[in-house]
């Protein structure tokens, strides 16, 4: 595992990353910034025009390809550890959104990372893969266009993890992801193998992908393209590009939503009204330790965990947004009524998509095989 | 990699292994002598009677299951890098007898092993493979009664090495293998797998399995077996037995029969004739510089490659291995006269397996779908 000192520059893609400098980020890995491809983006969504989206790695490959033939494809996954929550949301809205500009999606339900990282017996993982598929159907992903998998069940992706074998010294797992069990590292190279699966001939050979992850996910994208270029010459692999989100808070004010933090710091879409209710009202804030006080200072939206909720999910005007900050900034909201605003808008959603994800759980089931 | 220090203790079963003394590795490495059981076993092949199969683990194991209803399994197989020469003669050797006492036979083709290892492409090892196989069955084995399959189309078996990725710290595989590339290691974990598959449901569910195998391999076994009792809630795994048989020596003299050494000093069943003859010919032996001083101190047997010829597979009585030892060391029999018997001996074997071999050829190919 990385020293205290490594820590500010090691990105740690199974764990749960304090990332305080994205700029700087971008500086020590060589992440490109995405602002200046902004206005070449056909329909940019929220993420990429409120910055959430703030770097890449070739994107430029995709914005050519969706000019010219459209022929590309979209990659990205979950691990099947529990229910999706607001930081998976994310990734899910931007496959949903390439695929409405022309992609192919391919979406890994990760259970062998599952597996081995967080030591999730396969048959429990089922339970949430089936979850979470239907979540993503009914947040907008079109199964008729998408490849949906378990790791466990497809055979191409284990086989390209032990063709990238290999490739990958002691030295270079170690330096990606500490010191591990062999399993871990395994599950790295599956992983590089569910990247690179679009590019094989079953699926219509090599194609420029797109990878939209948070950016503690960087790791894996690097090790993947390292592996696409030493193998260029049996698989004609193209690098995979990759969009890097910003990650949201968690709602104790953490800097990334995750699994492995405390339930109550974490929104999932399939929790009980007045649990996520209770939630939100016990949420961390950038409010000050007074309303006198906030008042006069204002509030700090930088590191407010309700605020990102509307920067992330659930104001789709960018005015709205914009609005929300100032009035923040200035003293004029204070905490708790735009906590009772904010509630309103997570409820609405949260129930239209329990509704809706209701329907596509035996779609679910038949697109994972799972009785 | 060990360091020289380390060399006499660490048994590498990817290379070349000095091994002089048997005794001691026993005792280094917890190895049962294989004597005291010698009296209790049916029909005990040559191999068994001369020591040359001088230690195992748990092997009253499988004596019981021979005595009682008979159910157990032999396990081992071939790294597809080459043909067969004389030291994977004497595995082979081992399968067809446990077979024969009724065991039902597994033979793996390592060629996820032979990429990781030795940087053989699949397309290449296939070709190997027809040919290995062609051979063991030449050989004797059964293929009724034998399961022989690729590691790289035996889904079970990756999937094994994914479960067990899991328990195998990193700590563990350096000090097995040493310091590798990541693919070496997940090959380990396959490699368990091969040897635990005789055990999966599929295949009738836990039994005693015996592994024959070089010392060489011992640390692939004493991997498995912590693997077995680890995972013994989940499958019910018996920790598989194994007998250890000393290494052919090579015929420049060292220790290991091997295809990593040059090839004059390796003898393989699918060389012509005139090659055979001319490589035992130029081979190294136990004599004496000078004629005049054999006849008077005798030659040294035990570091003669060309006695092991015959101790290990040219000389089917026990009583003529006995007389061609002591003629050797009373300085009656020289070299040269040795080295014309045996080359006689050699290649009316070879050319009859040569026969044989072609005629299973096509079998071999359908055995392992290959077309």
């Amino acid at each position: 595992m990385p020293t205290d000192k490594d820590k500010k520059l090691l990105l740690d893609p199974f764990g749960t990353t304090v990332v305080e400098d994205y700029d700087r980020l971008c500086k020590e890995f060589g992440i490109e910034l995405f602002k200046p491809l902004l206005s070449k983006v056909p329909n940019p969504n929220l993420l990429m025009r409120r910055g959430i989206i703030f770097g890449h790695r070739d994107f430029q490959r995709i914005l050519d390809a969706m000019k010219n033939d459209g022929k590309f494809a979209v990659m990205s996954g979950i691990k099947p550890t529990g229910q999706f929550h607001l930081g998976t949301v994310t990734t899910a809205k931007e496959i949903v959104y390439f695929q409405k500009q022309g992609a192919t999606a391919f979406y890994c339900i990760a259970d062998i990372e599952a597996y081995e990282d967080n030591r999730i017996p396969f048959e429990r993982s089922e339970k949430n893969a089936v979850d979470n598929v239907a979540d993503i159907l009914a947040l907008g992903l079109d199964p008729k266009k998408a490849y949906i998998y378990r790791q466990s069940k497809e055979t191409r992706v284990k086989d390209l993890a032990i063709i990238f074998g290999r490739a990958v010294t002691l030295a270079t797992a170690k330096a990606i992801y500490g010191e591990r069990h062999i399993g871990l590292y395994l599950s790295a190279l599956i992983q590089a193998g569910d990247i690179l699966l679009p590019q094989l001939e079953d699926f219509g050979g090599p194609k420029p992908t797109v990878v939209p992850v948070g950016v503690d996910q960087d790791p894996h994208l690097r090790l993947t393209r390292d592996l696409a270029q030493r193998f260029r010459r049996k698989y004609k692999l193209i690098p995979p590009s990759a969009t890097y989100h910003k990650l949201i808070k968690g709602l104790g004010g953490s800097a990334k939503m995750s699994k492995r933090e405390a339930t109550a710091t974490l929104l999932t879409l399939n929790e009980k009204p007045e649990i996520i209710a209770g939630k939100i009202s016990d949420a961390f804030t950038g409010g000050r330790p007074t309303i006198a006080e906030q008042r006069k200072l204002g509030g700090i939206p930088e590191i407010c965990p309700i605020y990102d909720l509307c920067m992330f999910h659930f104001r789709e005007k960018d005015e709205d947004v914009v609005k929300i900050y100032n009035n923040c900034k200035s003293g004029k909201l204070l905490c708790g009524e735009h906590k009772e605003q904010v509630t309103d808008l997570v409820l609405k959603f949260v129930q239209r998509h329990q509704r809706k994800r209701q329907k596509f759980l035996s779609k679910a089931r038949e697109i994972l095989r799972v009785d």
